[in-house]
């Protein structure tokens, strides 16, 4: 599969713009745990996942992080071009979590197309609600859900991302994709063994109770 | 000042779609209180301020509330015209803080023009990444920053915004903006007495020191 397939309003666009598009894309290959945005790293361009993994993430004056959104396969990340909204004044890091390849459109190319296209104009509007969008969800979950819940709901997301019920994660990794300590983390996931959901093993956590631990995140 | 002055890329719209806007769009007055967007309140249209005050606001299944954002003279409210944006998937209320009057765009008419001017698409994203910024505040204030330190900047930001240290308020009101416990702001602000940074009246909080309260919020 190629470019244009991995775009969604490609065939709503003129000729002229689908060239502009096809000349200037460039496919690049990310090893897992690049920094792709943010800090001193220039703004790249929009970004077309063909295949990998990558998570946006803040962290406070302290270093401590928190995931606010992953993209995978087939999502765009619109905050590697976020240069081009003068109204986005934040500024989140993207880092590959996963070996990545994927489309970069340039900087000023898409600029162009956006200034001059409804159709990508809306499209980009589109890509910036569903960040929106997951942004929100992580403003109730810190805000209405207790600890346990969002821990055993990350779990059960991981499981589904890496298809195993083993996850090799440590749980200094957990606690920066939650937004809080190590400390909390470790507690929580004691208790969830004394419940016999999970079982803790070294570098690595075993689900040995999926139901319950769906459950829990109700 | 009449509706083209307060749409700020008014004048780079062509003729027609000036006149598409100034034909339909309509000045409404809507009382302090009025809930204006979110529950079983229809999809109203694009909204520009005139003069009031809009508060924008999540909450829990228990009823707890959390501001998300404030909206002010000029200000554009976006999410009342949430319905055309098919990727905004989370719900906030909004309602009107003070009485307010506003100019109403059409659904239909700001759908249509969004659909066919890039100028008027790229306005919404600007909107947009401008509440994403808000947003993102926030949540940097609840992950990061102490309950003290919040209630702190609450209270100066109140004040500016009413201009008056005497804020007419009550602890009710403030853990709604706030999203906690009305218990948690009452003893938070009766540790500011005992530091002599307010005095606590039936009805409204007294700023007796803002350097100490704004030093506070830092």
């Amino acid at each position: 599969m190629n470019f244009s397939e991995y775009f969604p309003v490609f065939s709503k666009l003129t000729k002229q713009e689908q060239l502009a598009l096809t000349d200037s894309v460039t496919l690049r290959k990310m090893k897992k745990g690049t920094v792709i945005h943010g800090g001193d790293e220039e703004c790249l361009g929009l970004l077309v996942i063909r295949s990998g993994q990558l998570r946006s993430f803040i962290f406070s004056e302290e270093g401590r992080e928190i995931t606010v959104y992953r993209l995978f396969d087939h999502d765009i990340c619109l905050f590697t071009a976020s240069c081009v909204m003068k109204s986005i004044q934040f500024d989140v890091t993207v880092s590959a979590e996963k070996d990545t390849d994927a489309w970069i459109v340039p900087i000023g190319v898409y600029q162009r197309l956006m200034e001059n296209s409804a159709v990508i104009a809306n499209y980009t509007n589109e890509i910036m609600a569903s960040r929106f969008t997951d942004v929100m969800w992580l403003v109730e979950q810190i805000m209405w859900k207790s600890f346990d819940k969002r821990l055993a709901d990350f779990l059960a997301e991981e499981c589904i991302i890496e298809e195993t019920d083993i996850l090799r994660i440590t749980h200094e990794q957990i606690a920066s994709h939650l937004g809080t300590a190590r400390e909390v983390v470790t507690r929580m996931l004691r208790y969830f063994q004394s419940e016999g959901i999970v079982k803790l093993m070294r570098g690595s956590i075993r689900i040995i109770d999926m139901e319950k631990l769906s459950d829990m995140s109700r």
